[in-house]
């Protein structure tokens, strides 16, 4: 053991790690793991935004997807749509700089969340192709398109703005389109861009999107309802799902004069009465300053808040596309034979409210391959990786199919059917960064059984009749070419007419059978 | 539709999201998504880091975990070394700021690489009690310890001391103890503190550790050999695994004056024959200026790197525990009949180089509980979860076992025995950033598979001769027991002494059926 080895660690050694140099090597984190996965990733995150700005805004969405492919194997694409366009002071830092955004902090449904997702699309398209992204953006109400190209300035994780210009080009009135080059490689089959295009539309039926594939091929995904789905609410924090250091910080940050308007300005479902019973049960009077109280004395108050009987948070911060589109979006799209779904009440995990949708489409179109097709959805974004981690498949496998008339092979529903699940939330707790798949908490995958369960029910009611309308039909095709054959016969027994005892029985069988044996009749001789 | 509902994203809603921020909300990311996982991720980032500060100084680990239960079922755990302790001024920023850290951009393996873990520890620790994290440091050949009291501002990822003073206490000659109090559950169990103790103990022989339980139970896990691993050295990337967006910003920070030096300066392997050969197949001289080059040209110029056989990259970056040190470990926890290893060559994945071992365990304690064991490693850590998830398991899956003397069921071999599989590597690509599962990159699943298949030919030599041996042990018994009783009547008919034809009989055997009768006679008569 020599001394030059016996080296303390220094601050020389050890410095920070910007968020975009860790994002860059572990680009897999992200969905950028392959080069056809990340075509899908980069059109995802676009088009997510785009129906995000939609909404906000009221405007039925209309997006153009485009991808086409180099004489270098590199693919280009582009997202336009035809929200409002992005204020010029913050495009830099959206495609420039991960973890920036609006969305992290507020408590409201949205698809994005965490600021991270058009920022490494663009992190990867200068990795792989060394090229900025493109952005054009034109505003409500404006003449002019601004167009900015940006990079990532990636040791820094800041935005360097390497052209910004008005240009009068732009498709529609307004909106943002994105373009960016990267290396992957567009196909076909259940993970590619158009099948990710097709479920996006049957989860939201009030968006017209129109994809252009690299060999010039077209696809639309038409729309079939102007009706918008509400905009949910951006609400604030639920007493019992604030955790210690969280509580701790809001009462440093807050500029409430007292505990008890600091718990009733800063929390939802507290009032005056819930106030002072809080406070009551933490042995305080309720007129402490925030900012004076005691760590221990923080302690007695989250002791107290989860102790005190509190309404369950608001529900106007999710907004479920309802019963109504699902089954709009699933008809059209699949066109099967029998369609049904539940949109359950809001629940709640960990504080979050949250709202579960399922929808089952069956028979008709639909192939009848063997095991079930399965539609995930978060916040209204389909979910297509990571099928096997993801809490809507742990509901679909732990649900009993076989008493809702599907077989099942291993713990599958099996036969012609699509499941549709889709959790909306003001916080969908995804297992990576990726967004690919639900964490299986247990009140989650509880609501997500309940739903199925209900829709079941409805399939097996179909399933029956259907079952049932067979074999009556079987039953009225044996009667109609047997018992005709013994008119002549009972006609001479009973010295009547053939004409006369034909409609006799056809009466009979009618009323008894609920048979019309007339149509059969009619059928055969057709 | 009215006026106040359309508005633009402006600056005021946007703003940046803090590291900590992020995965304070996201912390199922990082290993803490409940109590039980959270007690084991503490202790395993702290440990890591043990290990690692250890081996650096080329001391034999010595690490002391103790884990105590307070009345509001809080665990307060606390992790000390032998190791040289920490400069004071990188101690606020290794427990106070999330992305900060030595190891992120050097190609050498090491047990942390993203300098996350135990500042995410803290994380947890000051969000569920509300308590800062506390480390001593005893820094080599000094008197004083050194004690920090460490919080982290969340909002701005930054750390904030709150004490920070000279105390004299200190158990080692020298080291680092850390301190959490935390929302945790204390189990038993396969996921459990102990049992990833267990497996550490097993991947580092050369470590000793001692566990107080809660319950006041100490485990120790002592050292079985005083043969450290070499020191991996740090590496220059290779030129075959560098990206286009790389070989960018590499240009733009080189201080080298022409394209030629650039390339001999900045990566391994390449020297003035291959750079030479780089140059010409880009259509350059080499003397231009690097920071000169247009973007067209570095892409001719990656090219040309991908297009030249270079030798691989050097291995000594990584540092196998070896073929020895993985059958000392198995044999000293498992305490197995038999026990084979293999250490792979080095290989590389993306420019980057890795190394397989694999170990396997056979009868003796092991329990036959029908299905196998199995211990994954990376760059020494066990891997304790997302076991189905791992490229490991994986190659355990895709290798015919029956091929190896152990039965199947499933796609899983069956038996008394343990299958050890170690991934070492300057970057190992793992699943999240909690590092629980390695991701199947075909290169490291295919050395896993011909490593496994290696010690799986061992294993059927050492299976098929315990087979032979008991076939033989059956016969002997036979023949001990029947031949014998046939000695009177052969006696009779040669006319002989019977213990003289009993002597004959029992040569003969053993000559013909290497059967040794005498042995099988006595212990059956003991």
């Amino acid at each position: 053991m020599t001394e030059p080895e016996q080296q303390l660690q220094t601050e020389s050694d050890h410095r920070e790690i910007s968020v975009a140099e860790f994002f860059e090597k572990n680009r897999h984190l992200l969905g950028f793991s392959n080069p056809q996965k990340a075509i899908i990733t980069c059109i995802k995150e676009a088009v997510d935004n785009s129906l995000d700005a939609c909404e906000e805004e009221r405007i039925l969405p209309e997006i153009r997807v485009t991808v086409e492919e180099d004489e270098k194997k590199r693919l280009r694409w582009q997202v336009m749509d035809n929200a409002v366009g992005i204020d010029e002071s913050i495009i830099p830092n959206i495609f420039g700089k991960l973890l920036y955004g609006s969305k992290f902090h507020k408590l409201q449904q949205s698809r994005g969340q965490q600021g991270i997702g058009i920022s490494a699309a663009g992190l990867y398209a200068q990795l792989t192709t060394g090229n900025p992204v493109k952005i054009y953006s034109k505003k409500k109400g404006q003449e002019d398109t601004h167009m900015f190209k940006v990079r990532i300035d990636t040791q820094k994780n800041e935005p360097v703005i390497i052209e910004d210009r008005v240009v009068d080009d732009y498709e529609f009135d307004h909106g943002t389109s994105i373009e960016m080059d990267i290396e992957g490689k567009y196909t076909g089959g259940h993970h590619s861009v158009k099948t990710y295009l097709k479920h996006t539309a049957i989860m939201n039926p009030y968006a017209k999107i129109v994809l252009n594939e690299p060999d010039g091929n077209t696809i639309e995904f038409p729309r079939v309802t102007d009706k918008l789905p509400k905009i949910p609410k951006e609400i604030k924090p639920h007493p019992h799902g604030v955790e210690l250091g969280v509580l701790m910080r809001m009462i440093k940050n807050s500029s409430s004069r007292t505990v008890s308007s600091f718990l009733q300005n800063e929390f939802t479902r507290v009032g005056r009465t819930s106030a002072d019973e809080i406070v009551e049960k933490a042995d305080m009077s309720g007129k402490e300053r925030p900012s004076t109280l005691e760590k221990s004395k923080v302690e007695d108050l989250l002791a107290a808040m989860q102790k005190t009987d509190l309404q369950n948070p608001p529900t106007n911060c999710i907004s479920p596309i309802g019963e109504d589109l699902v089954e709009e979006g699933l008809k059209k799209e699949l066109n099967p034979e029998f369609v049904t779904s539940v949109t359950r009440k809001p629940a709640v995990y960990r504080g979050n409210p949250f709202q579960i949708e399922v929808g089952i489409a069956y028979g008709g179109d639909i192939d009848n391959e063997g095991t079930y097709n399965v539609l995930r959805y978060a916040n209204k974004v389909p979910l297509i990786y990571k099928k096997n981690a993801c809490a809507t498949t742990e509901a679909i496998r732990e649900t009993d199919w076989s008493r809702y008339g599907l077989s099942e092979s291993g713990e599958r529903p099996s036969g012609p059917v699509y499941i549709l699940v889709h959790m909306a939330s003001v916080w969908v707790p995804f297992t990576s960064e990726g967004k690919e798949a639900i964490a299986s908490y247990p009140a989650i995958t509880k609501e997500m059984k309940l739903a199925l369960q209900e829709a079941g029910r409805d399939l097996k009611r179909y399933i029956s009749k259907k079952q049932k309308a067979q074999m009556q039909k079987k039953k009225a095709n044996k009667l109609s070419s047997y018992s005709m054959e013994m008119v002549p016969a009972l006609a001479k027994l009973a010295e009547h007419d053939e004409d006369e005892i034909r409609e006799e029985l056809i009466d009979m069988m009618k009323q008894k059978y609920e048979v019309d044996v007339r149509k059969e009749m009619e059928k055969n001789t057709e």
